[in-house]
């Protein structure tokens, strides 16, 4: 691996990169990587790269392995002018993550996580997870032919575990707090060379960064005022607000976005502390939401996150239940149906505009985390229209609706 | 539009481009657009094109309608060493077209379906379809602000007309003979001035040309052997093929791989008349298979995909629902989870390798058509493994599997 190292989110205390344990010793604070300040772009036909060759300047990595990748990345950025003058903004973009390998966004950390486990040694990799992770680090240890354990709530229905089981991966229940389990787990990856990646570990957050990378670039270079992103851990938030960063110190683009970090009401660890103005979150004790995706009662890069939307100058914001089916309502109306964590950012948007917060002069990308398949059972909250007709009665009930 | 016409497959009489109506009024046999024989790849960053500015020679339209795209294609060609090797052939590689905008291939044909439908002023479009083409058509009705009518069986289950239904079509529940609704439904279309995509209409079929095309750019342009199309009404196979065929034309590569059409045996008309060696195909009076998205009992390009393997020097088959079930996992272990019918190509390559049809210097490439979250319920015939564990019994446990 290339010379680099990780740092510690508060402390700054430096750690060797050949490292998986994803916390400083002393403040028990997330580490990264880190800032890559001189990087470009490999230019090349994106049919026939991978996201870690694209950008390998901005990787450790001496080298990509063709063969553990699925295709992540290069997700489309889909505007909506009808939407942008409804909301009364100058643009607003969709970045569509449900149209990676395992239909999330999770997937591009998951590679680089894999890429870093593969690049120590490893054998097995493991992460704790009740949806989108789970799904993607069980493909992706299945494709690169590693030991895979996957941990998951005792409580998990078989509609959520069927999907995750069909990869193969040693699938386990655990029955106990399931909030202990994200540092437990670390613990036991140490203790038997399992490289667990969970939500927030820095090489999941290097793969996050390659979606502002790709905003960038469908973008000509001309960044959003502000990018939108739903938070549970936080590690997608902080990973795409680095990759901004790194575009930045690399002469890329001219400024950084401000970061819109999207809770769901019912589990808002991180916006309860920024309106409280405390520096540090506190366990949200009963989690409620339909964004089932992003309810994490205590998020490991919760406190990072605080400190960082403070330095780049964005918000942290929270919408509620209804709020989001109506937001995912109006996304579908776009041809997008996201899960109902991805429609957080866009209730934010109207919910900001509403507030003068945001203005008609701002353009705005929302970060569409996963795939509306992925939770169907919230579908059944919609009032959602079907017609009934004979056959021989076709022809005029569509005629009467023309 | 660019000059060009329509041509009847059988009789070759040619129609106008503009025309609606998708089959001859003599043959009663399908349209399609007359090949393109001068034709060059729209070099650029695919990050920032779509599909129809990237292959515009090869469509007839004046220019793309950006607005009505949500970036569909630029799938991934995933190869897997491992399984060529076990399967014992040269390569095998898998066009994951699950990520589609809707997770499904049916994407390409429906923008370029929408695309002819907006250049000749229609304000209505609509299908016929149970699963992947419904969810296609009424996300890019909604996307495009067109009037979109989705027409369904009776006794499609809730967990399917939900995903349909959010994208807020108007859905038709029709209680009737289902076979009949393809072409009643055109008949609709005509006396009311809606463009119903259907299966396998010519448009529907220029946007799978697209799957070729991406497969020629990711191939170098070294064409594989074999490509395996998981066949239902027979408008996929027959783009694909197409899109070989112009590039060939063109002088992009130097030879057209042979076609492998891929069915479900419990529901295989066209594979029925091929060792029969009849010209036309029979209705399969019980169409029961795991397979539902290719149990088209009656396909409308039936008899046209039977002319072109023949032409093309391709083959036929047929496998069960436990080979198939076999392959979907097989396929999960590569990391990539199709719905059934996407599992289809895997089983008849498995076969056709055990009957020395294919043999070890082969390149073949497998196309996955949807993902498998649009079945699920399929998942209950694999014997999944969970267990279940206390949390303070999970290092042991985990230690005892390592």
């Amino acid at each position: 691996m290339k010379r680099t190292n990780f740092i510690c989110t508060k402390c700054k205390k430096s750690f060797p990169i050949e490292q998986v344990y994803p916390r400083c010793d002393i403040c028990n604070e997330p580490l990264e990587v880190e800032k890559v300040t001189k990087g470009k772009i490999n230019e090349g036909n994106i049919l026939k790269q991978t996201m870690l060759e694209r950008y390998a300047d901005f990787f450790p990595f001496d080298k990509a392995d063709k063969d553990i990748s699925l295709s992540e990345g290069v997700t489309p950025l889909v505007g909506s002018p009808k939407l942008a003058s409804e909301l009364n903004i100058k643009n607003i973009l969709f970045k569509n993550e449900s149209q990676n390998p395992t239909w999330s966004f999770k997937d591009r950390g998951t590679v680089v996580g894999v890429q870093h486990a593969i690049s120590l040694g490893y054998k097995c990799i493991g992460t704790v997870s009740t949806g989108n992770m789970a799904v993607s680090v069980a493909a992706y240890g299945a494709k690169a032919g590693l030991t895979t354990f996957i941990l998951v709530r005792a409580d998990l229905p078989p509609e959520k575990i069927n999907p995750i089981a069909i990869y193969h991966p040693i699938l386990i229940k655990v029955d106990g707090d399931y909030g202990k389990l994200y540092f437990h787990s670390l613990e036991i990856g140490r203790q038997n060379d399992i490289y667990f990646i969970n939500s927030d570990v820095p090489f999941r957050v290097e793969g996050c960064k390659t979606i502002a990378f790709e905003i960038c670039e469908q973008m000509n270079f001309e960044v959003p005022d502000y990018v939108v992103v739903p938070t549970s851990s936080g590690g997608n938030i902080r990973g795409i607000l680095k990759g901004f960063e790194e575009f930045k110190l690399s002469g890329l683009i001219s400024k950084v976005p401000k970061m819109i970090c999207a809770q769901a009401r019912g589990c808002s660890p991180i916006y309860n502390a920024y309106i409280k103005n405390e520096a540090t979150i506190s366990r949200v004790e009963t989690p409620h939401t339909i964004a089932q995706a992003i309810a994490n009662p205590y998020p490991p890069s919760g406190n990072e996150v605080l400190r960082k939307i403070k330095d780049n100058g964005g918000i942290i914001v929270a919408v509620t239940d209804e709020e989001i089916l109506q937001a995912q309502k109006r996304l579908a109306k776009e041809g997008i149906f996201g899960q109902p964590a991805s429609a957080v950012p866009l209730a934010a948007v109207k919910k900001l505009k509403k507030e003068n917060i945001l203005n008609e002069n701002d353009t705005v990308v929302c970060i569409v985390t996963g795939s509306g398949l992925k939770s169907t059972a919230a579908l059944e909250k919609h009032d959602l229209k079907v017609l009934n007709c004979k056959l021989e009665d076709l022809n005029r009930l569509i005629g009467n609706k023309l």
